[in-house]
């Protein structure tokens, strides 16, 4: 399956029957495909090189549009603050031909890797330095690269903060907090509840149906542009979020929806009065010493994404990484407690985990998600921001390793993409004990 | 007169009818006008307080949009590149009591002027020193405020810079470099008619007509939001520049037509293989050590707004100026050539300027316009660029005077605005003055 309907929600993969519609939005393109490195290049750009709002979801457009985001949609800046960067160590060493077993058996090298899972940026770190760095595909260290779901642990490292300061008690249900849900799924799910995305909502994805639900929360989004005039349904999140009603029981099995994580944006801004950007950039950007600033997709009425808006760069990523798995600290100050890294870190339930879904990767290669994060059933027991298309910040408490990962697979998630979300964590697990045994 | 439409052609004030169908628009607001300050707040704002696409135009939402465009258009970064900040020397003065005359023998300080002028940022710069800075109605110093107009002026100077260099002859047909302009007003317009907006151009602005060639411009970057379904006009800067015609002679007169810098821009991008943006990052932003990077807004399919879409702090426009006024020259480095910042920094010729206008602001107050920067009628004939609602990069020669200013005023110009167009330079003037007297 590849497609841009699947931002929607990750791994939901029933009705797989879906996926056909998707296949004919692709085949469009046929033998006439584009060549990538020709997209959006003139002045103007050739008419079948035109990325625009309308087509940037679709590949080959997808590999210019996400490092491109704010040039398609309305952002807001992730300010770094005008403090000093905080520069990473870096201790580069010649990992390019670092080989490791994938699928299959196969052996590939982390170059050959890098090359055939599409990716955009990569940066390794271990023990806190640079030990390998690469960028593809036009990218540029200083580009802010589209990290859709990733976003989500962003937010839900948001809560977990809020909730450890005493502003948000998990165990309440989300309409103590935002009432204007009580009509809605969240009324009476906890804040607990739907930030390990085991919520019972009523959330449809059928991608040939223009009046379903996945197609209802791009729209808010402009994922594909403009909706056909006549649309009637919502165009900003906060009319879209107290439609979803509930279906099942809340707590009973893991059901990836992304709407959760706009639950949790909303609480953050109710509880904080500022927009989960400014958050990021006031506990996160600021306090890391980002190189760069970063910036949110925003619906037409200037509300964040939360369930896969931000854009940063690599390096920036590495950052939040490497402080969460340093147990909240970063350059010699603690940015988050140690308890909140601690519980980042830790593996959640994987029977909750699985109960809805029979998809090899969930039996396999995934292990848990909990708090807005995933952990991988690797030796290791990584723990990862995952986005669509490719995007990581996987995180290996044990060996102190993080890898970043941006990327434009065609596929958002399965395909192509199976490189970035299976063979990707052999090979972290791979590097992970070959830096450990090195460093010894 | 006062409205976005105003964002077409700066002072070319006829047909006056026109600004009836303006004052209609304005008065919808009425006296329940929303409170400034309560706009886009809240989760969600209340629904007289959104400013979106459509309506960020309208005074009052354009006191909050101006300092948000990015939340509201695609946009581009101007990036300041990885080098240090290159920081402003600090000698604040109390200026804010400073008083000087105004329109019909007024006296009015500094900080007043400011107040009433609908200030967002303020800089004065003195002998390259900050002498006087304030930021009002919620902007930082590390706001990107938009130009509009102003930006005309940074292109005219990457138009000289290619002159200078040999790359671009002024005295050329601008199809000789653009033969998509062949059928166009523009076609055998030379680069310098262009850049002096001398061209003889068709082109009417009708406010109340949407047929007219200003709500064309518009609609290419979304000012008011999409356009009707079933619109048929372009909706891109490349196929909108050539269906301008000819009328009149080209080199008559004045004529203040915006796309006349859009074709600039287009030069600009075919000369150098890259964007108008790109080229202010390099020329301009990246030598100067900006503290921030800018940001340019664009249409649907990334082409940026030469005629007026920059965005930037006030420090990093008053960089901009401070090198111009001191002959290229910027914390010792010659970041554009001295014959150039001579050029931009002398009068043009009033006659021209004054060749098709009856409004009293061209007989007193305007002096000329040339290479897209304006020079005012006062005594040490200041040259400045100038943008709609207020905005300024004021440059002294005289007495080595920047003052950058961002505002929002209701009135795109007139009305309102005459508090900056007519009674700023006034001050300004008054500023240099006195500043060169206590510095003897």
């Amino acid at each position: 399956m590849s497609n841009a309907l699947h931002l929607i929600l990750r791994r939901f993969a029933r009705p797989l029957a879906a996926s056909v519609a998707v296949m004919c939005a692709l085949s469009a393109y046929g033998d006439s495909a584009p060549d990538v490195s020709e997209l959006m290049q003139g002045f103007p750009p050739a008419a079948d090189h035109k990325v625009s709002r309308s087509n940037f979801m679709l590949p080959p457009n997808n590999r210019w549009a996400f490092q491109h985001i704010r040039e398609l949609q309305p952002t807001r800046e992730i300010w770094r603050g005008n403090g000093p960067v905080v520069h990473l160590p870096e201790k580069f060493q010649a990992l390019g031909t670092f080989t490791a077993t994938v699928r299959e058996g196969r052996k590939v090298s982390l170059d050959m890797f890098l090359e055939e899972s599409h990716t955009d940026g990569f940066v390794v770190l271990h023990d806190g330095a640079v030990v390998y760095e690469r960028y593809l595909n036009g990218q540029q260290r200083h580009t802010q690269h589209q990290m859709f779901s990733a976003t989500k642990s962003y937010v839900g490292t948001l809560v977990l903060l809020l909730a450890h300061e005493g502003r948000i008690d998990l165990s309440q249900p989300m309409a103590r907090y935002l009432p204007e849900l009580e009509s809605s799924a969240f009324c009476d799910a906890t804040v607990q509840q739907v930030l390990h995305m085991t919520t019972g909502v009523k959330y449809t994805e059928i991608y040939d149906d223009p009046e379903s639900d996945i197609w209802k929360y791009g729209h808010v989004f402009r994922v594909w542009g403009e909706p056909e005039p006549g649309y009637k349904g919502a165009l900003n999140i906060y009319d879209y979020l107290p439609t979803l009603p509930k279906q099942g029981t809340h707590g009973e099995g893991f059901h990836y929806v992304t709407p959760n994580t706009d639950v949790l944006g909303w609480l953050i801004r109710r509880i904080t009065g500022k927009s989960v950007d400014t958050n990021i950039s006031e506990r996160f950007m600021q306090p890391l010493g980002a190189e760069r600033d970063a910036y949110i997709w925003l619906d037409d009425e200037g509300n964040e994404m939360a369930g896969g808006g931000l854009n940063v760069t690599a390096r920036d990523a590495a950052r939040f990484g490497a402080m969460i798995v340093n147990g909240g600290s970063f350059n010699g100050q603690q940015i988050i407690p140690r308890v909140v890294a601690e519980r980042i870190l830790a593996a959640g339930d994987s029977a909750t985990f699985r109960r809805f879904y029979d998809d090899p990767w969930y039996l396999k290669v995934g292990h848990s998600y909990k708090d807005q994060w995933w952990v991988f059933d690797n030796p290791h027991k990584a723990v990862s921001a995952i986005g669509i298309h490719g995007q990581f910040i996987y995180m290996d408490p044990v060996a102190k390793l993080v890898v970043v990962k941006q990327s434009s697979s065609p596929d958002a998630e399965g395909g192509a993409n199976e490189s970035n979300d299976t063979d990707g964590p052999m090979i972290y697990q791979a590097l992970a004990e070959h830096l450990l045994k090195n460093s010894r």
